[in-house]
């Protein structure tokens, strides 16, 4: 009984303290009704992200894409009528995939073809590509276990699969995705020639995911690419009926110079001078009409904003939607946009992502004071009439984590996250596998959310 | 603070009124966190699933695909070696829809193809259809104020959109679906010749959504059908634009003699000589796979006895998948059951169904005592690790109702409401909308829900 009766007592303390009168909450409560009310019966945001996906498309970073997506959400913001909106110039890296890549599990003297993808950031293989041996490993460990005796002249397979155990699937992927991110460089330390990796996804599928790597530094520069997990798993079978099982694959992206593109902003101004900001990130993997990587965070950003002023709500602060620029592969619009921020003095009071897909929304991760945690908790049953339950820790987000640096509270929207992996980073992550009203959900969240900092704030 | 006060107390109490000790708690917790993982990391009910909805395929009550689905799932069930594995008769109404429907809106010279579908239980049209002018209404009130002078001869036509604005898509469906089950007699009592409903769903789409109809005794007897949302917002534009507009619609299905089904059931054995129930239903409408509707139910109820098995767990009560025939169109298998269970005297503890969809759970339903639903609430803690937040009021089931007449405590599994009624009855219900974690997270919550109950019964 001890841990109940004390649970029973937290509750009880983290109410006192941000006390929370019940003429605010029955105020707020009808607002809030009326945000989730028009989202569902005259929401935009799907409108919006069909065109975003289907029209505009693919937009990695420097790509005719991302500047199609640039004009494109410059230009809804704009029909909407919001009081500024602006773009703000960011440089960004500039990969190219060239042309479709080709790789084929080598048994003997059978061949068979399995579907591939270069990691972004990855170099090309010399022409005509490159054939080696393969050395299936789980892990880093494992991988130096081995040795460079066993390494070198290789094609070192990373195969450790995400931990399906794990109900946040977000965690199953931290737990295995250093092999993408860093496989290349620590194979090519022990003399690897090259790197294939698992793609990151918990489904038995046929789809490449791709995503960023990077190389280290002193570490010799080898080219890596993705296979699809069904490819994984032959390979891995092939390899143990057959240990001299060769693989080859050929490649021929590259990184051109870096270029200029932009985050998109639009504004709802308040009277503070302070600033609330709503998140999600332009740009998309080049193969994928991302859309919940993270066509949805955008649209659900200008939603949330529009709601808000489509409700004649006038905020104290001033509310920006940001569409963020190059969360992919270098983060740029994010740095930009605080730098610019910080240089500006413009004080940012909170800042919501949305880059966890548009799935039904279940929480906010907070990133600030425990002060400012207990605040956003005690708006917790505000939240709860919408099956929102887990305002607790979790990131932010990697778009407005540069904004820690001036100490403005981070919140990251945390829809169900069981489908996200099935699509991330793939080209199935297309329009159809969205749903409207989960989309809608989410919006409308952040909506709330804005309105209950906005009107009461954070400190 | 009065409120937030009460709610602290409430809780309290509501702990100390069912004292579940610590060290329960954390045996509980780790043998939950076993079939959860066991669930996502070697479950079987995801390839149940694709055989039960795409090699079995649809499996109206009386059809051939309805004595596959009995075969397929006794097979399953004796592979995975339950107790007792064994078919219950059950006489169930045997409908056929017969040729392809037809139907147009014809607005002067021009004829529209739209999409159609006779509702369940309906009669056909005679040969070559009916066509009739048009009276459009939003409610059964609206209808009988228009009297049978602007009625007689017509076709109905019932579009009252499911509300968007519930969040709980079950209340929506609720608040419009008596169009479909009533309105072909409320219709034929002022004279109408046919009804014609909007699809129940909050999409626009092209797909007829169907579902069961009863006529009224004493109401003359008139076709029924279901048009795609998207030809309902149609035709509701072009008799606007034209009053004059007609529909016609063809269809030529019948209802046949009886015909012999049956339930299917697998039981782990018990020693109390009392039963615990999981089960879904095995039926599903003619042109659908069932994935959603309810496949799922099935391979879950099926899926959540065998972890309970695979993990070594022995059972006081005989638990018990049951696999009910007919929940679409009769609940004869329900009925049967629970008729049959009175027969035996065979005491039921406790029944879970699961009939809404493969999607993520987020709570069960309860229908119970008092007491029985604070000894359920006790558990939360062990289910919000899992995201299972809701456990209060709630339907139980369809098929498990019938086992209220003997005081069953009867859970029906709450998962996320947002897809379901995209795909409800429709062609659209397939294999390939099922999310596979989220599939196996509810038949997890399914048997965690039952070894509580086993273990601490529900006096």
């Amino acid at each position: 009984m001890k841990k109940p009766l004390m649970l029973g007592l937290t509750l009880l303390t983290g109410l006192s303290q941000h006390a929370y009168a019940q003429s605010d909450y029955q105020t707020d409560s009808i607002f809030i009704r009326k945000i989730f009310n028009t989202a569902l019966s005259e929401g935009k945001s799907y409108e919006w992200l069909r065109q975003l996906t289907q029209d505009v498309g693919p937009r990695l970073s420097g790509s005719e894409g991302a500047a199609k997506a640039v004009v494109y959400t410059k230009s809804v913001m704009e029909a909407e009528q919001l009081d500024n909106v602006f773009q703000q110039n960011v440089m960004v890296p500039h990969w190219v995939r060239g042309a479709k890549e080709k790789a084929q599990i080598i048994n003997g003297k059978q061949k068979t073809d399995i579907p591939v993808a270069a990691l972004g950031g990855s170099v090309a293989t010399p022409k005509g590509g490159i054939k080696g041996n393969v050395i299936e490993v789980k892990s880093f460990q494992e991988l130096r276990e081995l040795g460079a005796d066993k390494v070198k002249g290789k094609i070192v397979f990373f195969n450790r699969p995400m931990d399906p155990t794990k109900l946040n699937t977000f965690e199953a992927y931290a737990g295995a995705v250093e092999q993408r991110g860093s496989g290349a460089s620590e194979a090519a330390k022990l003399g690897a020639i090259g790197a294939i990796v698992r793609s990151m996804t918990t489904r038995l599928d046929d789809f490449p995911h791709t995503g960023s790597m990077r190389y280290a530094s002193g570490a010799p520069i080898v080219p890596a690419a993705a296979i699809s997990t069904n490819a994984a798993e032959l390979l891995s079978k092939t390899l143990k009926a057959n240990p001299q099982t060769q693989i080859y694959f050929e490649q021929s992206c590259e990184t051109l110079p870096d270029a200029p593109s932009h985050n998109v902003i639009g504004e709802l101004k308040g009277k503070s001078g302070k600033y609330i900001v709503v998140g999600g990130h332009l740009d998309s993997w080049d193969f994928a009409q991302g859309a919940h990587d993270d066509g949805s965070g955008c649209v659900q950003s200008i939603e949330a904003v529009r709601l808000l002023k489509a409700l004649g709500y006038q905020p104290n602060n001033t509310l920006r939607a940001v569409m963020f620029m190059n969360e992919e592969n270098g983060l740029k619009g994010g740095i930009t946009y605080a730098d610019s921020a910080k240089s500006a003095k413009e004080v940012h009071i909170a800042a919501i992502e949305s880059d966890r897909g548009g799935f039904t929304p279940l929480g906010f991760g907070i990133v600030g004071t425990a002060a400012q945690k207990s605040r956003i908790q005690s708006w917790q049953k505000l939240f709860a009439a919408y099956g929102i339950h887990e305002l607790g820790p979790g990131g932010g987000g990697a778009d407005i984590g540069p904004l820690a640096q001036q100490g403005t509270l981070l919140l990251g929207l945390i829809p169900d996250s069981q489908r996200y992996f099935d699509y991330h980073h793939a080209s199935s992550d297309k329009f159809e596998t969205v749903s409207k009203r989960e989309l809608e959900l989410g919006g409308a969240a952040m909506a709330a959310m804005m309105y209950l900092i906005d009107k009461y704030g954070v400190e």
